[in-house]
């Protein structure tokens, strides 16, 4: 039987950014179904997309009639599917290392500058431009400065953040750091970060999944 | 050759309550390091806490050496160093169930209501007391609400999130249950979710883990 595979995706979330490339490096092609995630009031909040994922967050993907939301439990569920090739160390230790640094990603940083986020300051606290991308800033610098760190002093990094092959460390890292260039920071300051972005956009796997290279970019 | 096994926690840190209930439930007794999140501007941010965790978040697991950071990396970690009980199903969508529970937890809910957070939004924002709570409130609402429909709808819940037994799911949900008391908010509005705190409080591995069962509790 041939796999029915299909992801719910908007070209501009990270999150969906994160499987993207993480279905890229396995060489898995889903069906992409666009969720706009401004017009419509936001189309992840229609009644169909809701029997989906209540959550009502991108991205969501269905293969062979089960959804599985998050893209951190996505990411995992491929490695586990289609193992090859694999995305995490075959050490506890490794694992660890490559599940925390992409956790610093998915906990630590990005839920704070997710559009919901931005729109709440806006609406309840009156924050304006400046202020929410101040706040922007603020999360993704505390967050990139201790990975880099974390990255830096350690030799376990290698060409990627773990050892000279791609892993879930960088699925989650490469989008981090285009948000970054999105609110105009300067990667200069994360140099082992700026580095191992430059190695991954030479992979087609990472570049192919850039958000201007999707059929629903604007 | 016997583990040497540390826990860096703090009685109040929802994160921390996640990995006590985990190392109850494999019956690990890790050394309790206690790291108080107040005291001293915050000795997380001690120089020598910082070389062991340069994110300067709590909780942090030491073992046999190795420094393991993030509660989902940590709690990883001990299933699959000490696997029995397991926290995960065997199947791969049982566990991307389980995983995504955990995530929508880790990922949505919990970042958005943390003490630097808070602290951010009333030095930057000058968000009073209310303001604060009614954000806490907002996002553990949103989120909670959606766990609710995916736990009361599905085939798969059982005593605990997922089946009869606790998972990555539960260890994940009881804190953030906890977390929505002390902002006051009724449970009543998640039945399910309810049943199953009631449940999971039942079992020592819960209970146990507590906040105010610590010896560093206030």
């Amino acid at each position: 039987m041939k796999d029915e595979l299909a992801l719910y995706t908007y070209f501009r979330s990270s999150a969906a950014f994160r499987v993207r490339i993480a279905c890229n490096l396995k060489g898995i092609k889903p069906e992409m179904r666009f969720v706009h995630l401004l017009k419509e009031g936001g189309q992840q909040h229609s009644a169909e997309y809701q029997m989906l994922n209540p959550q009502q967050l991108i991205p969501a993907l269905v293969h062979n009639g089960r959804t599985v939301t998050q893209s951190l439990a996505i990411i995992e569920y491929l490695d586990e599917v289609f193992p090859d090739p694999p995305l995490l160390p075959t050490d506890p230790g490794g694992r660890a290392r490559v599940r925390a640094i992409a956790d610093a990603v998915a906990c630590d940083i990005h839920p704070l500058s997710n559009l919901r986020v931005l729109q709440f300051l806006k609406r309840e606290f009156g924050a304006g431009d400046e202020a929410r991308v101040t706040w922007q800033r603020h999360w993704i610098g505390a967050g990139l400065d201790a990975l880099e760190k974390i990255l830096a002093f350690s030799p376990d990094t290698g060409a990627f953040c773990h050892a000279d092959t791609p892993t879930l460390a960088d699925v989650f890292l490469i989008p981090q750091l285009f948000n970054a260039r999105r609110v105009e920071m300067d990667l200069s300051r994360w140099p082992t970060l700026a580095r191992i972005e430059s190695v991954a956009l030479r992979f087609p796997a990472f570049e192919a999944a850039l958000p201007q290279n999707q059929l629903d970019a604007e």
